[in-house]
């Protein structure tokens, strides 16, 4: 552990907090790889009137899952591919699967990554840096219909 | 990266946030292997009077982890404690430990997998899909008391 | 999977939830390692004087991440950096990358890891257990700025 060489911290700011807002996200996928979701959720903020809070994103499945990534070079999506599919080899042992032998490493890069996302909202906008985009993951080799809760907690009106 | 092939979107709902509602969940285990936890935060749930909103899961150790998964084939939960073993193996050259093999590992597959679970609720429900159960994961080889904080946000009553 | 040889929960408690609380806190890396963060989101609780609710972390970043992890014993997140450069080496057939070869392994270890974290506020304090410490993961060999924004939602004032 290194102490950090120097820290600030902006005085904290509060509203009241007094709104849910819920959106159902349905997202057919073309098979295995990443799906931007970073537009559409930008616009479920808008929609919701949101200004200061959070968004919670929720993938109700267990062989898709959810990740904050690199927006600007396609290359790097490739390369996490690679990076789960070498942690979850196919044919690596895993009892005999009906589902095919892509299931059982979709349940495995599931539980690597994520099946909710937290993101503030802040002045009425993501609070993404300026190189984070939303990715929906689809890790079965077929294409799936997935569904995402969108859930906005915080002041808005 | 591909494009979403189609994506729909509900109409956003909004209710007023009023209520926090916490608990805490002791559960012991009884050594390495997941302890699904599904019934009970339902009745956590139920008992808070929650209808919209969300509960976070977070556990207060770290050689135990969360997460959400298949809750269909049990042989899924066999895989993915072998899936876990292959990433954070024993006597991997680990520093002398004087807690056992088992801690190590213990806390990378914490760090792995997941401290803190966020589980929209809608229409006084768990959102979570036909497939999903939320478990415990106990990464140690030995039985041990594990105390996790249940806390939903939203409006209740 | 197993049953739980024994479960209990505490009746649940429920406050007002009346405020959203916003800071932006940068931490000088550096460069690869771990950073103690745990006593600055103390502060923040403090700052926000927030009672019950629960404080988001959110890292601005895709080669920077966030976790939870033991907090007693210093050669733990050596042996935590051992196996994130294990599970993500260098020089792995990743596509060339003008960025350096620490780049491409540095997304990996963030998607492995959290962007965010959520750690539920009961009584005032952070309910993080006795073990528990809250860092943030530098992937970068180099030295850079990171920005985490931290936000409690819940009772406050």
């Amino acid at each position: 552990m290194t102490a950090p060489k120097s820290l600030s911290r902006t005085t904290p700011s509060t509203v009241a907090a007094n709104s849910i807002v819920s959106s159902l996200l349905a997202v057919q996928t073309s098979g295995a790889g990443f799906t931007d979701l970073t537009s559409e959720v930008a616009k479920f903020v808008r929609d919701a009137r949101a200004r200061e809070g959070a968004v919670t994103l929720f993938i109700r499945h267990t062989s898709a899952s959810l990740t904050i990534q690199e927006n600007a070079d396609p290359t790097v999506l490739v390369d996490l591919t690679t990076a789960l599919n070498r942690l979850a080899p196919e044919n690596a042992g895993w009892r005999p699967d009906t589902e095919g032998p892509d299931d059982m490493p979709a349940h495995i890069k599931t539980m690597l990554t994520a099946t909710s996302l937290h993101i503030p909202v802040l002045q009425g906008a993501l609070a993404l840096g300026t190189w984070q985009a939303v990715y929906l993951i689809e890790h079965r080799a077929r294409p799936h219909r997935r569904e995402i809760v969108l859930q906005f907690v915080g002041s808005a009106g």
